[in-house]
C-alpha cells in the first residue's frame, strides 16, 4: 500500500493529529491496521471498534493493541449487544475529535447513546453508500451535529475503483469461474457508468466484440462514440455469449431476455447487489439445475435443451469468483480518508477552510482528491508539470475575462 | 444535419414558438440557415443579424429573406457602424421574446440601446466562451435582466465536440499538413482534458506511441490509468516526434523544450488560441525560417542544423490545415440551442420549469442534454432501453434509502 | 467443444474412415474422449494407448471401452514397461491405417517393434513440437516410412492458441497469483511473437503501459508500429513493474536485469520452459526468500531491501497459476487433427491429393486450416461471403497476368 | 527519408558498387533522385530512364545530370518512341551489371533489343506487381537470363506499406473528401488482408464501430478474434454508414448491396484498381448524379430519394483524395531496393550468397528484410536486444533437437 506508506512518512514528520482523538468503526483487517497506524503516527489517540464482527481478525486486533498503542474494541463473532457495546467503548475511551465510520453505526450511536460527546466532534468520514444515505437523512432532519465527508465518490476513486478495479476484477472473476476464451466472443455489458465502461473496455482489450446496453442516452452516446455497439437488451440477448451487468438497477436481465439467449450463454453480475439478473425467473424457467459444474458456475437447463450458466449465483462475480478490488483500490480509498481527516483537523494547509465546514454531508474537496491522485502518481515514479507563474496568471486572466 | 432535421419534423408538428419572436445574432452561413428555418418552422417570428460581417454569405442571407420568411439584417463586409445598426434593426423588427447570441453583442445592445425591449424577453442562449464571460460579468454586477443559457458546455457536447471532433480534426490537420506516418511515431499530447484525450486516443489508434503531459494530477492519473505514458514536458521534449498542444494554457512548449527537441520534430496546436507554442521563442532560436515547405508547414532551422516544423503558425491546426469540426458537431450544438430555446419558451414539457428561470447565466439542464443525446442516437438508428416501472421504483427507493 | 461437435455430425452423416483402423497415443482425458469418439463416429476402428500414464483418467478409459467401442490400452500409474506394452497392444489390436501420436513414442514403436505393420499405414498426425523434432530426424535419416502431418502450427492455431489463448491465460495467471491492478502499471513483455503479442495487447487492454523487448528487428518494428514502446531489456528493467517472458529463449531476464529492477517488481514466464527467467541468478542474489507469500508467489528479498516477486517459480504461469488454455484451444487443435486425418484417409474431398503424400513430415494443408477456421466461425454463428464466379475468374486472371 | 540517408552514409564509407554500372528505369521524381544518388555514392555508374514520361520532373532530371553525375535519359511528355529510345540509351550508356525496373520495360528491352548486354548482368530488382507477373512468365518460359528480386512484398514492407501506410491514407482520404465524424459511425471494411486490417484498426481507433467482410475464413477468424464484427456484405450493407473496400477483388459492393444501403452512405475504395465498387451498377441505379458536391465526392441520388456518396469515382481514395503513401513508405521501399542491389553486387556481407543466385524471380532474402527493419528502428532512435552467445547456442540446440 504505497500511498499509505507515503502518507506515513509525511504524517510522522508533520503530525496533523496532535492532541486529537479519533474514534473509528471499521473492518478489523490488515488494511485497516495500516490506516489506524497511520493516524497514530500522525499524532492521534485512536480507538477502534469493528464495523462487522464477522470480518474481525483477532490477531490483528491484538497486534494493534499490544504493539501500536491503538485502543481496540473488537472480537470476532461477538453478538449484536457486544457489537454496540464495543462501539460505545471506543467512543468513550477518548472523547473523539474526529470519527471514521463504515455504515453509520458509530455516528448513530454518537448521536443517541453518547450525545454528550457531540460538542467535541469536529467532523468525520463515511466510506459506504449506505452510510451516506443514512447521514443524508439525518442531515435532512437537522439531526446531524457535525460535518461528515462522504469519501466514497471522488473523480480519482471513480477511475481507480470503478473503472479500473471493477473492470479488471469482473473479467478476472469470469475467467476464474469459466476459463472461457474471450477473443471473438460477443460480450454484452449492461450499464456504461464508470464500472460498466471499465468492464467493456477490458473485454474489448481481450478481443471480445462488445455490445453495451443503457437506459441513459448520454451514457449510451458515450459508448457509441467509443466504438461500442449499443442495443436494447432484448436485441442483445439472442446474440450475446457472455453477459455482465453493472447498472445498479434491478432485473436488467429478465425472463424474456433469458428465454431469447443462446445455448451456453454465461451470466455474470458485477453490480453491488444480486438484483441485476432475475435469478428467480431463471430458476423458474429451468427444467433442471446442475449446481457447481465448476466452482461458482451453476448450469440452468431450460426445457428446450439450452443451458445458461449463472456465475456466483448472480452475486457480485468480482468478489465471489475473484478477490474483489486489487489492493491499490483500498490503498487509495484509505489514503483519501486519511487526507480528508487531516484536512478536517485543520492543520494541513490544503485548502484553508479545513475544520470549518458546517454540519452536514460534504463531498471530498477537489484539492484533496487532486492530492491523492498526485500521491498515486508519485509513488509509481511518475512526475508531472506544474503551472508556471505566467501560466497561472494567464489562467487567472481568462477566468476574469479581459 | 440529421438532428436539426429531426427537430424540424417535431417542431413543425408541435410548434413550440407560436406567437413568439426570436432575435438572433449569428454567423450567416448554411448551418445557421438550418437553425433559423427550424425556429421559423416552430412558429417563431425570426429576425437575424450577423455576428461577424466577414463570414456573412449574402446569397444565404437573401434566400432566408426571400424564401423562408426570416427578417435578415446582414451584408458581407459591412463596417462597424453598419454592424451595430443591423443588430439594432433585428431587435426592433419584432420585439424579441427570446434571443440567440454569439459573442455577446446582441445582449449588450439590448441592455443599452434597446433597454425598452427588456421586459418582454423571457431569456436566451449564448454559444461562445467569450460571450459567457461577458454575461457572467453582467450578472455579477446585477445588470443581466433575463436568464441566459450557456450552451457551450454540456456532457454531450464535450464528448462530440471536444473529444471526438477536436480529436479527429487535429489528427486530420496534421496529416493534411505533413502526410507523416503516425504508426511507430512518438506523439506527445500536452493536456489530457476532453480534447487532449481525444487527440491522444486517436494518435494511439493510428499506431503512435503517445506520451501525455499534464499539470493536473487527476487528469494525469486518468491518462496513466488508460495506458498512456505521462512525463513532464522537459522529459518528453527530447523523445517526441510530433507534439500537439491542447491545454488552454500559454507557453506549454517553451524555448527550453524547443532547444531539446529532435531534428524534424513537428509542432501542432489544437487549442483555441495561438499561445500554447511559444512561436516567438522559436523564431528567435531559428537561424533561418523556410516558410511553407508544404502548405501550413514552416521549417525553422536552428543554429545547430536541426529543423523544427511548425504547423499553421501555431494557430489551431484543426481549422487552419483541416476543416475544423465535422458537421455533426455543429448539428449537435445548434440542436442543443434549439431545444434550450424551446424549453425557455416553456411550451415543451421536458422539465416543467421551462420559462421560469431567474435572471442570470445558467447551465443547460441535464434533461435537455439527455434529449439531445437521445436524438443523436435515434437519427443514427440506435435505440436504447428505458427504465421499467419496477426499475424506476427501485431507483427511487435507493435514493431515499430503505 | 463446438467444433468437435460439428464434426461429429458431419462425420456421422458421411463417414470418412469406413473400413479404416486408427491407432492413437494420447493423454486419456475427457477431451481426448471427444476426439476418439468422433473418429469412431466417422467409421474408424479405434485403439487408444496413453501418451502419459500420469494423466490417464481410468473412469474415462473404462467408459470409452464399455460404452463407445474403443479398444483402450491405458491405466493410471502404469510403469515404463506397461506403458510400452500398451502402445504395442494398441498397434496390434487393429493393424492401423492411420496413426495419431503425441510425442513420438507410437511412431517409434511402429518403426521398431511393429515394423511389420508399416506397409499398411497411410499416414498420421503428430501434435507436439518434441514429436515433430523426432520425426524430422527420422525423415532426415530416411527412416520415416509414411507421411506425418505436424498439426502443431497453422495460421489458425497460432491465432487461437498463441495470441488469444496464451495471451489471455498469461494475464489470468498473473491476476490470480497477485491480484495486482494492471491499469497504469508498466508491463514489460519480452518477445513479440504470436504469444508475446497476445500478452502485450491484453495488458494494454487492461490499461497498462506496455514495453516490448525483442531480438528480431522485424518483430520489434511490428511492435513499434502497433504503438508499443520498444527497449532493450537493460533499459526496460529499471522501469518495469510487471515482467512477462514469451521468447522461447534462455536467460532473457538475467542477473544484471534483476539487479536493476524496482522494489516489488513481478516476474512471470509465459514461455513453454522455465529457462527464460534466470531463477538460479535470482536465488543467488537474494538475501532471503519468502516462499508462497501468496499461492504461486515467492518473494526474493535482495540485500539492499528490495523485493522481487517470482511467480510459479519461473515455470509457465498460464498453467501453474491459471488453467492453461481455454477449452476453445483444445477444441480447435483436435478439430484440425480430425480434419487432417480425414484428409489423409483420402475420402473427404477438401483438396484432392489426400492420402497421396510422400513419406516425410508435412505441414497442415492450407485448405484444412481454412476449413477449421470456417468451422470455428460457423459454430459461433458467424457467416462470411463466398467468392462469386466473376470474382473467382478475376482472381484467376490476375494470377496469370493479363 | 531517414533510411536512405543512413544508407548514404554507409555506402559512402564502404562503397558496394565500385566498378559496377546500374541501369534504372524509374519515375523521375524527388524520391527517385535520392535513390540514384545513393547508388552513385556507393560507387555505381548510374544511368536512368523514365518509367513513365508523364511523371518525369524535368528540373530533377537536369539536376541529377548536372550536379550528381547521373546519366539521365528522360523528358516529360516524350512520345512512345522516345520512351523506348530513352531506355535503350540508358542500357547502352554503361553496359549494366545491375538493373532496377519498375514495370518490366527495361528488362524486356534488355532481352530483346539489347540482348548483347545480357552476359554482363548480375541481376536486378523489380518493384511492381505487374512487373513481377511479366518476369514470372519470362522465367516460366526459360527466357529470363539473370536473377531478379521482387522487392514488392516483404514482411517489413507489408507492415509499413499496407497496414500502416494504406490504413492511414485511406482514412485520410475519406476525411479530406467528406470531413465526416468517424466516432460512433458504423464503418464496413471489405477485406481483412494487411491493408484492410490497417483500415479497420484505424477506423476503430477513431471511435467507429467496425464491421469486416471477408471471403477467406482464416482472415475472417482473425478479424473476429481481434474483436471486429464479421458479417457477409449483404448483411453489412443496410447497417453501414461508411464502406471501404480493400480486397483486390471485383464487385465487392454490387447492385444488391447498393440497393440495401442507408441514405447518405459513403463509398470508398482503398484497393489498387477501381473495380471493387461496381460503379456502373451505381450509375444505372441512380435517378440523378450530382458530381463534386465536395471535391472527390459524387452524390448518386436513387429513385427512392436515398443518396449514396461515391468518393474518388471508386478509384483508390488514398491517392485521389489524399496523398497516397506517407514518405516513410517510399523510404523503406527504396531502402530495401538499395540493400537488395548491394547484396546482388555480392560485396556486402549480409548473407554470403550475394551475387550467386540462379536466373529467375526471387523473394527478398529474410536477412535483408530484417536489416531494413533494423535500420527503420535505428533511424527512429530505437535500439533492441541481440542474442547472447548462450541464447544462440540454446536456439541452435533446439533446432537440432536434444
Amino acid at each position: 500500500m504505497p500511498l499509505l506508506a507515503a502518507l506515513h512518512q509525511r504524517f510522522a514528520a508533520q503530525p496533523p493529529f496532535e492532541n486529537l482523538a479519533v474514534a473509528a468503526c471499521l473492518h478489523v483487517t490488515a488494511e485497516t491496521a495500516m490506516l489506524v497506524r497511520l493516524l497514530r503516527a500522525g499524532g492521534a489517540a485512536v480507538s477502534l471498534a469493528a464495523s462487522n464482527p464477522l470480518s474481525t481478525q483477532d490477531d490483528i486486533a491484538a497486534a494493534l493493541a499490544v504493539n501500536h498503542g491503538i485502543a481496540v474494541f473488537a472480537r470476532a463473532g461477538v453478538d449484536r449487544n457486544g457489537y454496540y457495546r464495543h462501539i460505545e467503548a471506543a467512543l468513550s475511551h477518548h472523547p473523539p475529535d474526529l470519527v471514521i465510520d463504515d455504515g453509520g453505526d458509530l455516528v448513530n450511536t454518537l448521536h443517541t447513546k453518547a450525545a454528550a460527546l457531540l460538542p467535541n466532534v469536529k467532523g468525520g468520514c463515511e466510506s459506504t453508500t449506505t452510510g451516506v444515505i443514512r447521514l443524508r437523512r439525518m442531515a435532512a432532519e437537522g439531526a446531524l451535529a457535525f460535518p461528515m465527508i462522504a469519501v466514497n465518490d471522488t473523480a480519482t476513486k471513480r477511475m481507480v475503483d470503478n473503472t479500473c478495479g471493477t473492470g479488471q476484477s469482473a473479467i478476472d472473476g469470469i475467467l476464474r469461474a469459466t476459463n472461457t476464451l474471450l477473443a471473438g466472443k460477443t460480450v454484452v455489458v449492461a450499464g456504461f457508468g464508470a464500472s460498466g465502461r471499465g468492464v467493456a473496455e477490458r473485454a474489448r482489450g481481450f478481443g471480445a466484440q462488445v455490445i453495451v446496453t443503457e437506459v441513459d442516452p448520454v451514457r449510451a452516446l458515450d459508448a457509441s462514440l467509443r466504438g461500442f455497439r449499443v442495443l436494447p437488451m432484448a436485441q442483445a440477448a439472442p446474440v450475446g455469449e457472455v453477459f455482465v451487468t453493472a447498472t445498479g438497477s434491478v432485473d436488467v436481465i429478465n425472463a424474456d431476455h433469458l428465454m431469447a439467449m443462446r445455448d451456453g450463454a454465461i451470466l455474470a453480475n458485477a453490480g453491488h447487489f444480486d438484483v441485476e439478473i432475475d435469478v428467480r425467473a431463471l430458476a423458474s424457467l429451468a427444467a433442471a439445475v446442475h449446481p457447481d459444474v465448476r466452482p461458482h458456475v451453476d448450469a440452468y437447463e431450460l426445457a428446450d435443451g439450452r443451458t445458461l450458466l449463472l456465475l456466483a449465483e448472480g452475486r457480485v462475480v468480482n468478489l465471489v469468483a475473484a478477490e474483489g478490488h486489487p489492493p491499490e483500490v483500498m490503498d487509495l480509498a484509505f489514503g483519501i480518508e486519511a487526507l480528508a481527516l487531516a484536512w478536517l483537523a485543520g492543520t494541513v494547509p490544503t485548502g484553508g477552510t479545513g475544520g470549518k465546514l458546517p454540519a452536514g454531508v460534504h463531498e471530498v474537496p477537489a484539492d484533496i482528491d487532486a492530492e491523492a491522485a498526485g500521491l498515486v502518481l508519485a509513488t509509481a515514479g511518475t512526475s508531472i508539470d506544474t503551472l508556471t507563474a505566467a501560466q497561472l496568471a494567464y489562467r487567472e486572466s481568462w477566468r476574469i475575462g479581459s
